[in-house]
């Protein structure tokens, strides 16, 4: 796997991953995300007209700089590529995400109309810190 | 300013910065680095011999992504251009971050032979939310 099995624990995390990605003119652009780590693929949520997912179409590569929540010195890069795009069906993604970072079962910020997508993230190399 | 006034504290706090790049195959890179914020300028400390330096040189442009340390559901991403690379000299700027970041009059990890330089960055735009 290219995590290296000590820092996996920080992808179990309530962590924020800080999602880096192409832009159309090739610039850089950075947000923070919730996550969920499946063991191997990291997965994150986004709904259908985000510059972002236009991004990923048009280059999949992308790095994640997550930090330990519990310890501001111990950090993990991970850098990847979108390898699939799904439809979230009946939200369970995003309400699995509400629930494990807000221990809520359902998304409260859900907009009628807003079409949720499953980004499916397949780690290539790690440099990690702390 | 690029900086929303209503975000600018942010930058005036103990905030990590998740500092993206674009390395030398057009990727994204991104990690977390302590910051100083001088009210126009995001200036920043590297090692002379790091990756991140080399991509600035190439491509200057970069995506600063922070949550406000104090709300995680608050967070402002910075894009700009890296405009000035200067030495550190006697490693004043990173030892007023270690001021910052640790209370430390002194950056207690600078091995020898480690040369500093400090990365200006210039906002041009900036999204966020919360």
């Amino acid at each position: 796997m290219a995590i290296p099995e000590k820092y996996v624990d920080i992808l179990d995390k309530k962590a924020l991953a800080h999602w880096a990605t192409i832009g159309p003119t090739g610039e850089p652009q950075n947000n923070p995300v919730w996550f969920d780590f499946d063991g191997e693929h990291i997965l994150v949520s986004q709904t259908q007209k985000r510059q972002k997912l236009r991004n990923v179409k048009r280059d999949p590569r992308v790095a994640l700089s997550l930090v330990d929540p519990e310890n501001p010195y111990r950090y993990i890069e991970v850098r990847g590529e979108v390898v699939d795009v799904t439809d979230d069906e009946g939200n369970s993604f995003i309400n699995k995400m509400a629930q494990k970072y807000l221990g809520q079962p359902e998304y409260q910020w859900h907009q009628p109309g807003d079409k949720r997508v499953v980004v499916r993230i397949q780690p290539k190399h790690a440099t990690a810190m702390g």
